[in-house]
C-alpha cells in the first residue's frame, strides 16, 4: 500500500484541506493517508478551537486514514522543531513512502539544496542564531538572517527566497529534518500561488482560511456561516461538540488559569518555564496587573513588540500555562526525536497501516496515554485535562480522555 | 501607654469579638490594642470572606488601635505554628505588654504548667508525634497523644483536658510560643464556657459565630441577616466591598485556577508543595477528575477521611494554590520566627504606637510589600495577588495592593 504522509492543525478541517489531501494522494499517486496533526494546542501557541478527537474525526471522515497525534512539546514551536517533530513520527511509523507540503514556488530542488546545506551545518546556524537572539531579533527573522549568511558564503544567494515564506519556512524545515533523520521518505511539493485558491469562481466561493473560519465563528456567534467553505462531516461535527458544551476554546477559556500561574509564582519561578527570557518574567506580570479586565488577548496586545511578536508572546503563555519547564524542551531533547507513536483515530485502511506497522514502526504506537511511561506522552496527558477544564459545560472525567478514550474509528 | 495584644481572624468582625476586644482591655487595664490578623488565607485553610485590608478597617473601627498582618506561611497552619507566628508579631513589636485569649477554663495556671513542659521538650515532642503522623493519625490527634505522652511520664495526666478543646489547644501554643520566644508578654485568659455566649437573653440575640454569620450569608445571599450579630461597621464595610465587585470571596472563587493546578502538574510537582505527602499527591488528582462539576466542596466531600480532616485538606489545597512549597515551610525556617512587621492599619493611638515601636522593636515596620526582599513578605504579596484573582469584579490592578494600598486610617 502506497501511503503519503501530510502534517497539520485542521483548526477546522475546511475545504482548502480537503483540495491539499487530495491532491497529496494524486500526486504521489498513494492508496493510503496519514497525518499527524497537532494535538489541542497548535503550532501558533494557541489552544485549538476543538479537541484533538473531534479534530481527527473531522480528518478521517474528509479521506485520510490514520491520523498520530504530534506531541505538544513539538506543536506549539518553531518552524524547525514543529517540522522536525512531525517528520519524527511519520518517519517512525516505519510505513510512510511520501511527504506532500504545500509550498508557494513548488520548486522543490531549489528548496532541497538549501536544506542539504543547513541540515549540514547546525552548529554555525546554531552560533550565528544565538548571537542574534541575544541581540533581540525574533526568532524566525534571526533564523532567516543566519541560513541566509550561510547560503551567501556558499554562493547560493539567489536561493534566499526560500528562507522568506511561511509556507517554504515550513517546507524547507521538512526537508531538513528528512535529511537530518536520514530518512527514506520521499518529498513532495503542492505550488500554492499566494492568490491560487481565489483564482477560479468555484475555489473562490468555497476557499478561506482557517484563520478566517475562526474569525467568522468569533463574529457571527454561529457556525453557519463557514458553512460554504468545510466540508458537511466538519460543521456536523464541530455542531456536535458546542452542544455538548466542548466548543468552541480559544485563549480567553484559559484566562482565569493563565492569569493565576502570573500571578502566584516569582519571577524567579516563572523562568523556570520554556520560552520565559530576558526579563519577560518581569514584564509579564507586570503587563497583567495594568490591564483593564483578566483577558489574555489584552495582555498580548499590551505585550507585543517588534521583538515580541504575537506568536511568540502566546507560545510563551503556553508554557507557562502548561507547566513546561526549560529542561522539558532542551535541543537536545527534541532532537532526540519521537519514543512513541499516538494513534489519535483511524479508518479500515488505517487499521491496515497499523498491522504493518506493527512489524515494521521503529517506536512503540499506542492508542491511549495509558500505555507507556514516556515524559512527552505524560505531557499531553496534562495538556488534554487543562484544555478540557476549559470546555464550556463541566465535564471532570473528560480530563481523564486521554486514557480512556480510544482512537476515534470512521 | 499600656498595650494589649491580641490574634484575631475577623471572618467577619462580630459581636462576640467585640465582647472579646473589650475583656481583652478592662482585664489588663490596657490603653491601646494591638491584633495580629490573618491576611487573606485563614487558619482552617480557607480564603477569608473579605480581603485583609476591609477586615483590618473592621477592627479599628470596633476599637483595634494597630492591625498587623500575620504571614500566610503561619496563618494557614495547625494551632502551634499559627500561635507561634502570632506570638512572634506581638512579641517583634516591643510595645506589648499583654497577650489576651479565649479559653475554655480560664484556668491560667494549668494551662502554664502545660506549657512549660511542653516548650522544654520539643525534641521529644516532634519524635513522637513523627512517629504518629507516619501512622497517619491527624495531626492534632498526634499532638494531642504526643504530649498527652509526656505529661503522663511527669505525673500530669489530670492536665491533659489542656489538650483537647480547640480554644484550650490555641491558648496552650500562645503560651508554648510566649516561653520559647523568651518574651516578656504576660498572658491572661478570659474564660469563655462552652454555652457562654448564650446564657444571657442579651447574647442570645446579639452574637453569633462567624461561622454561623457565614452561613447565614451564603444561604440568603443578602448581608442583612447578619445584621443583629455585627457591629454596624462590619455591615457597612461588608455592603461596601459587596458593591465594589470584591466580596463574598470563599473557597469556590478559586475553583478553576486551583483545578487548572491539580490537572497541569505531575504528582511529582504536586508533592514538592508543602502539607502533600503520603500519597495525596495521586488522591487529590484522581479525586478532582471523578467530580460531577469542579467544585471545590465537592472535591474536599470526596477527599474527607478520619486521617484527612477538612482542614488539613483545605490547608494542602491552599499551600496547591498559593504554591507554596515544602523548603519554603519547613520546620527550621518557620521557628526563626519574623522577620518584618507588616502593618495593616491604624488609629490615632496606633500611630503613636507604631511612633514607639521605631525605637523598640526587634524587626523593621513595613507599611507595604514593596520594601524588603522578606521571602514571606513576597509570599503574602503573591497571596494577594491570587485573592484579587478572585474578587467578582474584574480588577487587575487589585493584583498590586499588596505594594500600593497604604495601611488603612481610622
Amino acid at each position: 500500500m502506497r501511503t503519503v504522509g501530510i502534517v497539520v492543525e485542521y483548526n477546522p478541517f475546511h475545504n482548502g484541506h480537503l483540495y491539499h489531501l487530495q491532491q497529496s494522494k494524486k500526486i504521489t499517486g498513494a492508496d493510503a493517508v496519514v497525518a499527524v496533526m497537532s494535538g489541542n494546542f497548535l503550532q501558533r501557541g494557541e489552544p485549538a478551537l476543538v479537541d484533538k478527537w473531534a479534530r481527527a474525526e473531522m480528518a478521517l471522515r474528509a479521506g485520510c486514514d490514520l491520523v498520530l497525534e504530534l506531541p505538544v512539546a513539538y506543536s506549539a514551536q518553531p518552524a524547525q522543531w514543529f517540522a522536525y517533530g512531525a517528520v519524527a513520527v511519520l518517519d517512525a511509523c516505519g510505513v510512510v513512502d511520501a511527504l506532500c507540503f504545500g509550498s508557494e514556488s513548488g520548486d522543490l530542488a531549489a528548496l532541497d539544496a538549501v536544506a542539504a546545506l543547513l541540515a549540514d551545518e547546525p552548529e554555525a546556524l546554531a552560533r550565528d542564531m544565538g548571537a542574534l537572539l541575544r541581540q533581540g531579533v525574533p526568532y524566525p527573522s534571526a533564523y532567516t538572517a543566519a541560513a541566509g549568511r550561510i547560503l551567501e558564503a556558499r554562493g547560493m544567494a539567489d536561493l534566499a527566497f526560500s528562507l522568506e515564506q511561511p509556507n517554504h519556512t515550513l517546507g524547507l524545515h521538512y526537508l531538513i529534518a528528512l535529511r537530518q533523520l536520514r530518512s527514506r521518505i520521499v518529498p513532495h511539493s503542492i505550488r500554492r500561488e499566494k492568490s491560487g485558491y481565489n483564482q477560479t469562481d468555484v475555489t473562490d466561493a468555497a476557499i478561506a482560511s482557517a484563520t478566517a473560519l475562526r474569525l467568522m465563528i468569533a463574529g457571527s456567534g454561529s457556525w453557519d456561516a463557514i458553512a460554504p467553505y468545510v466540508p458537511s462531516s466538519t460543521l456536523e461535527i464541530l455542531r456536535r461538540e458546542a452542544e455538548a458544551g466542548r466548543a468552541p476554546v480559544d485563549w480567553e477559556s484559559f484566562a482565569r488559569p493563565l492569569f493565576h500561574e502570573l500571578l502566584r509564582l516569582s519571577p524567579a519561578e516563572l523562568a523556570g518555564f520554556a520560552e520565559v527570557a530576558e526579563g519577560l518574567e518581569f514584564r509579564i506580570r507586570r503587563a497583567a496587573c495594568e490591564l483593564d479586565e483578566w483577558r489574555v488577548s489584552a495582555l498580548l496586545d499590551r505585550l507585543k513588540t517588534k521583538r515580541y511578536t504575537r506568536t511568540k508572546l502566546q507560545r510563551t503563555l503556553l508554557r507557562i500555562l502548561l507547566g513546561h519547564r526549560k529542561e522539558q524542551l532542551t535541543r537536545e531533547r527534541l532532537a532526540a526525536g519521537v519514543e512513541y507513536i499516538r494513534v489519535l483515530g483511524f479508518t479500515e485502511r488505517g487499521r491496515q497501516l497499523l498491522a504493518d506497522m506493527r512489524k515494521r514502526a521503529s517506536v512503540p504506537v499506542v492508542h491511549s496515554a495509558a500505555r507507556g511511561e514516556w515524559a512527552y506522552l505524560a505531557m499531553d496527558a496534562r495538556a488534554s485535562a487543562v484544555y478540557a477544564l476549559a470546555y464550556r459545560r463541566d465535564d471532570p472525567a473528560a480530563a481523564l480522555r486521554d486514557f480512556r478514550q480510544p482512537p476515534v474509528r470512521v
